[in-house]
Parts: C-alpha cells; sequence; structure tokens
C-alpha cells in the first residue's frame, strides 16, 4: 500500500513553496500564538489558552468562547508541530512543550478533555453530540498529537490523546452499556486513524471504523439525542439529515450531500480506513462519492459546496460563481480525501485534483502577504453586490482579517506546513517511491534520496537527482498530469523510449546510480476549459488555465464591466512576467480579446452591442484580490 | 390634464382581453369570495368577512388573520366595483351591498375603520404605523368605495370611508396637537387621491399631499414611534430607512429604493398629485424615480424588484434571471405609475412601459385558467433549483394556489376588470381624446363614441371608427409603441400623409364624420433586444420580443438543457399558430437555432462543445408554467 511520506524525511526548497512556508512559519504561526492569547490589541478575544489553564487549575475564572475553542489551540498546534519539522526553532518548541503540560493538567482523570464542559457544562458531556462538537475537538487535538510526536519525538499529548481515545472508546460503541452515537461534526474519525498510524494500535482503527460504520444506521439519531437530553445549545434541526451525512449507511451514500467540510472529513477517514483494511465496500463507496464531487459538484478551482446556507452541496451541475461557498476548508479537505484515494490506488486522477486544489481554491484563501484570510473563493465578484446584496453577503471582494474567522487560517497553515506528505509516497510491498506533485527540495526514504528542482507551477521543467542507498533495483513512480499532452522525459538526458505511463505515473524501475538524473519537462501551454454544457452557470464560457493554475480577469488589469469581454476562440495567448508587486514574478496571460459595449444607454435596446478588440491580462486565480477590490471573474464568454 | 377614462363609459370587446375578463368575473372573484366567506374546502381560514360581522355586533367571534386582513375584502369589493362595471351582475350588488352595509355597521361612531384593533387591541390604535396597516386597509377601502361608486353609483361606502378619511385627517398633519405620523405600506394616499377624484373635495388631495410631503422628513420617525410605544407587531427593522422609503423627503429621492410594491404605490400617488397640482418639483422627482425604474432597474418583463430578501430594488443594472423577485403586484404598481405619469405629459414612453408590464409581468402573474397565481414571476427557471435551493425558495417553477396568497391575485383581478381606464384617457382643455392601448370596443366620451376591432397583440391591425357627437374638431391622439418601424395609418382607406407623431402619439384633429375610419397598421416582426452591457446577467444574451409580447423558451417545446441552446445572429424567424391546448390560438416563434453539447461527461474538458442545428421555439412569456413544471428561460446566448 502506498503510504504518505514521514514529513521529516522531506523538506522542501521549492522556487514556489518556501517562500509561503516562510510566511507561515514567520508571520501566520506567531500571529495565531497571540491571538490564542489575547495578545493581539482590537482582535476578537480567544480565550483558548487561557480556557485550558482555568481548567488545569492553574489560573481562576471562567471559560471564555465557542462550544469548539479548544480546536483553535488543537489547529495551532498541529501547525507548530509540522512547522517544527520543517525548520526547528527551540524557543516555539518550549513554548509549545509548556502548553501541552497545561493541556495534560486540564485532562480529566477519566482521560476526558474538554474545556467547554469541564468548566461551564460538568452534567452536559456527551449529551448533545449534534451540536457540541467533543468528539471534533478530540479529533484535532489527536491529529495535533501525532503531528507533535512525528516532528518532535515526545509522546506526553499523544499519550494525553490515547487516555482520551480511550475514555471515548470507553464509552461508545455497539457494546452492552454503550452509547451508539455519532459525531455531529466528523473529524475524529481522521483523528483515531492518526493515532493509529503513529501508534500502530488497532483499538484506534477500530474505534474509527465504528463511528464510520455507525453514521446513517440510525438516521434519526440525532433527533433522539435531542429528545432524550431536553436541551439545546445551537438549536440545530436534528431532522436534517443531509447536513451532517446521517441519511445513509456510509457505503450505501451515492452523493456528496449537506455541509462539504463535514463531508469531505468523513470520506478522508473513509478512504483512510479502506486503503489499510481493503475494505471492498467502502473502497466502492468512497469512489462512488468521489466521482460524484470531481465529475458533478466541483468548481474549476476545486472548491467545493454551492450554498452558503448549510455551507455545502446543493445538487449535481448547480455550480453557480457568484453565490458559491468553496470554503478554504473544504477545498482542503478535498486534498485531505484525495492524498487518501491515492492510497488505495495511485491514480494521477487523484493527484491532478489534489494539486488543482492546492494551487487554486486553497492558495486562493491566503492573501499574498499572509496576512489575510478567505473562507469563500468565489469564481466571480462584484464590488456593490459582492458581499453586500441579498445571496451574497458572504462572497467577500476583500479577505477579512484573521481574528473575524478561526477556522480555514489554521487549516492554511497545516497544510502549507505538511506539503512533503502530499508530494511524496512510498509502496514498501511495492519497492516504490512516488512523486505527486513537483515541488523542489529532498525526499528521503531507505531506498534513496531524492533531489528535486523545479520551476513549478511557472515552467514545466523538474530535475530529479537519485542518491540511491540500495544496490537493489527500485521503482520510481513520477506523476504525469493527465493535462500535460506535450512532455519529454529524460534519463541522464537520454530520451526515455517506452517508459510505462499507467494511470498517470511514469514508473521506472532499475538499479539506480548515484547521481542519476531525471529530468522532466512539461510543455505548459494555455489551455481553454469548457464546464460540461450540463452546468448552467458556465455555458458558453470558457476558462484559461496553464498548469495546474486556473487564471482569472480582475478589474485591476481590465477595466471595468469584465461581462463586456469575450475570448475569441481564434485568440493567441502569450504569457508575461509581472514586474509589480505583490504579484512581481508571477505569470500572466495576454491576448487581444473583444470586449463588447452598449452602442447607447438605453437599458433595452435593439441595436447588438459593438465590438472592439482590447488586450486583455489574466492572472493566476489564487492572486486575485491582492490589490483592493474590483471585480474578478473566471469564466469568460467566448466569442 | 389628462385623466383616465370613467370605466363605465368604456366596453372592452377584445379578442384577447375580454376572455381574460370573463374568467377573472367567471372563476377569480366568486372564487375569492367563497375564500373571504370560508367556503372553500382545504383552503386557509380566511376570516375577513367574520372579521367585519363580529365588529359590527352581528356575530359572536374573534378576531383571526393578519393585521391587515381588512385589505383582503377592500381589494375583493374593488374587483367586484369595476366588474359591474363591464358586466351587470344583480345578485352579486346585492351580496355586495350587504358587505357595505356591515362594514359601515364596523365602523367606530368617531369614523375609524380597522377589525384588527377593534376587536384585538382598541387601546394600540395609530402606535404602530409602520408595522400594523391600519392606514394601508384604509387606503385600500377608500380605493374600493371610490370604484363602487363609480361603477354603480351608490355612495354608501364612499361616506364611510370620507369619515375615515376625516378621522385620519383629525389625527394625522403638522398642525397643533397632530402626530406628525406617515404609514409603513404606502397606500392611503392613492386612496385618498382617488376619493379627491370622485368627490371633488380638497381635503383628500390635501391629506394626501401630507402623507407624500411628510416622507422621510424624519428619517427616524419609525424609530421614535418604535421607542414611545414600547411593543412590537413583527419585529420589522426601524432602522432601515430604504424598504419604506423614508431615507429621504421624496422630492430629494434618486434612486428607487427598499420593497418595491411600497415605492411604486408611493410614486403612483405622488404622480398623481404631481398632475394635479403640476407642482415642478415633484414633477421632477416623479421623473427622476421613472427613469432610474425603467432605465436601471426594470426587467424586460416589466418585472421590478430584484430581491426577495426586502422584496425590492438593489442597485442599478444588478438583474438576476433567477433569483428575480419581480411580484406580480410591483409590476401592476408600475402599471399604476406609468398611468399617472401619463396624465403629467402624455407620452409614448410611458404607455410603452405600461403595455410592457400589463401583457408580461402582471399577466403571467395569473395562470391561464385563472385558477393558480405567482407572486414572483421570474425569466429564468430551473427545475430542482428554483423554488428549493437556498436563495430560490422563493422562484416557484409552478404557479400555487390562490389561498396561499392574499395579495398578488386581488391585485391582478382589479386591474384585469379597469382596463379601460388604462385603454382610454382625455384632456378637455386639449379637445382630445387619448387611446393609450390597443383594445377591442367602445369608449364613449362627449365628444364622440369610438369603436375599435383589433387582433393585437396577435397581429398588429387597429380599426377605429369614431361616431362624433359634436360637430366641433377635436383631436384624436393614437399612441404608436417605440418599436413600431414599419407602421402604417389610413384615414377612410387613404394614406395619411404628414400625420403628426409627437412623443409616441399621432395627433389627428379634424371636424369627425360618423364613421370616419382610422386604420392602423403596425409591422410585429420579431426583434432581438439586447440588454445594456452594464447588465451582468444577460451578457451575451438576446431576448425576443414580438409587439408588446416577450418571449421565452420552455422545456416543453425545446427539450431539455436549455442553457446549449443559441440563437445564431442570422436566424430567420416564422410564426406558427399554436393548435394544442392549453395555449391554442398564441403565436409562437420558431427558428433552426443551434445547440452545442459536451463531447464527452467530464465536468471540465479541453474540448468545445459541439454545435448541432435544431429547432427552437419561443412561447409568449405570460403564458410559461402552464403546461407542467419544466425549464424556462426569456435570456439566450447568441452565436
Amino acid at each position: 500500500m502506498e503510504r504518505e511520506a514521514d514529513l521529516k524525511s522531506v523538506k522542501i526548497e521549492d522556487s514556489f513553496w518556501s517562500e509561503r512556508q516562510e510566511l507561515v512559519a514567520d508571520v501566520v504561526i506567531p500571529y495565531q500564538e497571540k491571538i490564542l492569547n489575547d495578545e493581539v490589541e482590537g482582535a476578537e478575544k480567544s480565550h483558548a489558552f487561557a480556557n485550558f489553564r482555568i481548567a488545569a487549575g492553574l489560573e481562576k475564572g471562567e471559560f471564555y468562547g465557542m462550544v469548539f475553542q479548544d480546536s483553535d489551540v488543537a489547529k495551532w498546534l498541529e501547525g507548530v508541530a509540522w512547522s517544527l519539522a520543517n525548520r526547528p526553532d527551540a524557543a516555539l518548541e518550549k513554548r509549545t512543550d509548556e502548553i501541552i503540560e497545561t493541556i495534560e493538567k486540564a485532562q480529566q482523570p477519566d482521560g476526558y478533555l474538554n474545556t467547554y464542559f469541564t468548566l461551564k457544562e460538568p452534567d452536559h458531556k456527551w449529551q448533545n453530540l449534534q451540536e457540541c462538537h467533543e468528539l471534533y475537538c478530540a479529533g484535532h487535538m489527536m491529529e495535533a498529537a501525532a503531528a507533535y510526536y512525528e516532528a518532535t519525538g515526545k509522546d506526553q499529548l499523544l499519550k494525553v490523546m490515547e487516555r482520551m481515545a480511550d475514555n471515548i472508546a470507553a464509552h461508545f460503541g455497539t457494546g452492552e452499556g454503550q452509547v451508539r452515537g455519532i459525531p455531529g461534526h466528523e473529524e475524529v474519525e481522521l483523528g483515531l486513524m492518526r493515532l493509529y498510524h503513529v501508534t500502530g494500535k488497532e483499538k484506534y482503527r477500530a474505534l474509527a471504523q465504528y463511528f464510520i460504520d455507525e453514521r446513517g444506521q440510525n438516521p434519526d439519531y440525532f433527533r433522539e439525542e435531542s429528545k432524550k437530553r431536553g436541551w439545546i445549545h445551537w438549536n440545530m434541526n436534528p431532522e436534517d439529515h443531509n447536513y451532517n451525512q446521517t441519511f445513509a449507511p456510509v457505503r450505501e451514500q451515492k452523493k456528496a450531500e449537506g455541509h462539504s467540510v463535514r463531508a469531505v472529513y468523513l470520506y478522508t477517514a473513509m478512504a483512510d480506513l479502506a486503503a489499510q483494511t481493503g475494505d471492498k465496500s467502502l473502497i466502492s463507496a468512497c469512489d462512488t462519492l468521489w466521482d460524484n464531487i470531481t465529475q458533478k459538484r466541483m468548481y474549476i478551482t476545486a472548491g467545493i459546496g454551492q450554498t452558503a446556507k448549510w455551507e455545502g452541496f446543493t445538487a449535481d451541475y448547480d455550480l453557480p460563481n457568484d453565490t458559491v461557498y468553496a470554503e478554504t476548508c473544504a477545498a482542503i479537505g478535498l486534498v485531505f480525501f484525495a492524498r487518501k484515494m491515492l492510497s488505495i490506488r495511485p491514480s494521477g486522477h487523484y493527484a491532478d485534483v489534489m494539486e488543482q486544489a492546492l494551487y487554486n481554491g486553497v492558495l486562493s484563501g491566503m492573501q499574498l502577504d499572509g496576512k489575510r484570510f478567505f473562507y469563500v473563493n468565489p469564481l466571480e465578484v462584484n464590488p456593490g453586490i459582492s458581499g453586500k446584496m441579498p445571496g451574497f453577503e458572504h462572497v467577500l471582494p476583500q479577505r477579512p482579517k484573521w481574528y473575524a474567522c478561526a477556522c480555514c487560517p489554521p487549516n492554511v497553515v497545516r497544510l502549507v506546513m505538511s506539503l512533503g506528505k502530499y508530494a511524496w509516497g512510498e509502496d514498501p510491498e511495492q519497492n516504490t517511491i512516488y512523486s505527486h506533485l513537483f515541488m523542489g527540495g529532498d525526499a528521503e526514504s531507505d531506498r534513496a534520496r531524492i533531489h528535486v528542482e523545479s520551476g513549478y507551477p511557472w515552467d514545466g521543467a523538474v530535475r530529479y537527482t537519485v542518491h540511491p542507498k540500495t544496490q537493489e533495483p527500485f521503482t520510481f513512480a513520477i506523476r504525469i498530469p493527465a493535462w500535460a499532452h506535450e512532455k519529454k522525459v529524460t534519463l541522464n538526458a537520454a530520451a526515455l523510449q517506452n517508459a510505462e505511463i499507467k494511470d498517470g505515473y511514469l514508473y521506472l524501475t532499475r538499479s539506480w546510480k548515484e547521481n542519476d538524473i531525471i529530468e522532466l519537462s512539461l510543455e505548459l501551454p494555455v489551455r481553454r476549459i469548457y464546464a460540461n454544457t450540463t452546468v448552467r452557470a458556465d455555458a458558453g464560457a470558457t476558462a484559461l488555465m496553464r498548469g495546474p493554475l486556473v487564471y482569472c480577469f480582475e478589474g485591476a488589469d481590465n477595466g471595468p464591466l469584465l461581462q463586456e469581454l469575450r475570448i475569441p476562440q481564434d485568440a493567441r495567448f502569450t504569457l508575461q512576467e509581472i514586474r509589480e508587486k505583490p504579484l512581481e514574478g508571477m505569470k500572466q496571460i495576454s491576448f487581444a480579446g473583444i470586449r463588447v459595449h452598449s452602442g447607447d444607454t438605453a437599458l433595452y435596446s435593439e441595436q447588438r452591442p459593438v465590438p472592439e478588440t482590447v488586450q486583455m491580462k489574466a492572472i493566476p486565480y489564487f492572486a486575485w484580490g491582492n490589490r483592493g477590490e474590483n471585480q474578478m471573474k473566471v469564466w469568460m464568454l467566448e466569442i
């Protein structure tokens, strides 16, 4: 089975990503630490560290914040762990150890850990799984614990979370006297699988499996739970079976429904479990849900979730560009899901979508300076309407500051800081090393150290230098994106004939010699993409992509009224390096386009709008919204 | 000054409208009467007549219904009045007289009339103008009283409402001890102007003027009112100054804002008052608001109100087709506004918009069998999304039954039954009779009886036969629609040379002879209409019109996935008479169009959708949704 790389064995030194990792380490993580410590003037009160100190008996006070406030600490901890794996920082590690110490003190003697319930509603533990996120917080803290152990070798938090997992296992299950509960927000399944991966303990895999198998067995579980306890927290509708994927047992779910982050967290855990167990019915369910998302419910940016109302899925082919939700966290969840699908079977399709999400729907969540973040990643923005008019309130034309949203930014942090796991994998049984994504740096395994140089995504040349550690032959599998129609591969400067490309991967098996060099050269022409004509929102339009990057048009480059612009069928695209900050160094697409304009000011007229040739410029989608409020559009009518 | 015709002097005998008037008289009015009497099995309880009987002391019981339940009776009464003016019905008139008798008994000794407050909250009268619709109900009852007097000559209800108007005048105003109140839902202004027109009493005009002038003088009026009384009814936001047009004094309002029905009711009263007084600043305000609506905020169907959230206006050029509100009542209100603008100055532009609203945004409100009604009149409907998904809940793909909505159906009734007022006008000072709309029948005035035959809107031949009552010359002004590029006019079969067409009207002045015949022949080609390129929603698209009719495409005629269809720039349109019910007799537009279709099932692909020629058919917009649930689209991409 293909397994993701141990993060400590990968070092990213990449012209594109290193800069972003440094931004996260230098700007985002320290800022988030200050937020959690309530040290940022004017920011919304967090109190998240304080809650733990109070629960630990180190401080007097009361709990403050959301019922899931603990998860902010967990997400930060996971980000710190991956950051330390990439770039040691003794001072940060020391502060983190102290926080972990506090967390352990906040844990109850029976292993229970949740500051909200410990401090505020001690008699209400485990009574409101639908609304109260105890299992969600636990799941995130398990992920953090596993990451911190992987990064530093320290197991204090891991032990804390093993005790919490044991507490959960004692309480929930199908056994005598146990409660057949399921979480309202999936995440604990992921966390338990992570615990299983680092500890190797079957019981955590089994508990993850229980939560996955139990979901949807009793679609009325939350209604019954609500009736039994007689109190509410948020007043969520316990009859909404789509929202948290309880409408059917997971193996019978045919469509991705409900809250999109919940959904992809669940599917990620399902895929992880299925890859471990080889459970055919579960693999089949993962395939069905993957296909439904990627073939019917996904934006070209790999954003998912079409409506703000339940932050989730609506219907097949319903992909409005201007009222879209496409939460940054959901695109990140799709990266997680794709990564686990790769472990089920290494098919380039999963890596293609993973890359598409990473470079577009995920990266667009963060401002280029690392200081502001989008929850919602629209494909069309119209100032005066977006962020303002009914149905568009959630579609902000500018990234808001961190403190207004506690969920997406830490998710970006942990993904950007753990990229090595997504870029690299290994299948020991098949004796194969996988390169899933093109990123400069080094990846180390028992078989070899592989050094990569790359100008990706701006250019398509990737150079792998192999430093084998064994004389035995092994396979090096390099993903070839499905969009790479023109490519050249050389081994030690000799063209590779007859190299096997299977399901999106180039498989090279040989006895590797020191300094064997594979050079991959992908042509990166501008590609016109058309949506399936079943998609109403993109009718008549085309979107431009180059390599993994989706491009978009902004008012800053193209003037007002972007809806007047057309891409001629015979337009010839040229690439230009942008010389002005903040997009300096990126490549923009430039071409002679058409602007049609009304002949008069009448609202309705018999006069067909008059075309004129204009220069049009498109920039990478992830970089939009960095030059002030302006109109933005991904899909453009073709003429 | 141009004045609308006395309804009793106009008889509609028209191939298009008579059928609809009979439907209203035979089906809609009797059904509504049963509803108000709670005689329809399974319908929502109305209790509206019962409330009056209880308030009159004729029956025991309690008030039931909305705070504006009385207005349902008023609207029905007005419809009955206009119906009696068209078609006498002794039994209906007798029942109506009895209801009026009851209404008089329900009136309080001081003239106050409102069953909600009389029965339910007698101590709260006049304390909550923002939410409680007392003045709104009064306005509708004034309109009913004036209509019933005009239709039957009976003044019982008129006297009742004069006493109510006097009660209002005593309470509200700028005088010592008076309250400077304004209604939360404009309507009383209209009602008072109607009272003024039938009674000639200046005091009612003055009271209407007070309410018009006072609006927006104190934008905080509703907040202050709310603070003073300390109780709420609906919990409406008293700080929302746009919703009910209190953001500025009416003469300073530059844009149509807020709830669209409220807005156009206000503007109608303003225009009516301005026409009477010649007040230049008020005329100028009407012009500004008219232009803002018709040149920046109106759908091609003359529907207005772009959002469901406040059932009203959003921003200039923001005209989404699938989330539109375009309430039937708002289009009717626009007809009212247009009609009063004609009295300010007879310009064809007002009549053109009036006609556009009548044949499209108004008529679409009623199912062809008169049994179901739309509130919301979308320009695009997608089953599975419309009426179902977030932001589309209000856009029903099928007309709901009457009882689900009490406001639009009676508004359709009163407009359809009083068409003569909109079709005909007279300016005694200018010695001119105006024909604003083409409808078969007879119009009688002191100067002449004019007989009209017409196959409009299906064909453009209109034949006027003049039966003069005077030897003195007078002017007959016939509106020539702005869209009528090709037309022929003959007087007694001789082509009219040099006839003066001024501002959309053909003015014919002469000593008319018995049986003088004017024949108007308008070419009715299919016209392609383009929205101003500032409108995002219609980019690249065209809509088809013929005469006053907007056309649309339905799945029933064109198959699924209407977004795949394109209208070729060189398409040649042919007209066909539809032979199947329920659209029998209507003319459809048929042409060779293009359907583009994805080459494969991929969601995104580099393959441009493949075009094929298909037969496309468009039907009149007002007739959509009469053949089961299916997709519908007005604007189609042009290729």
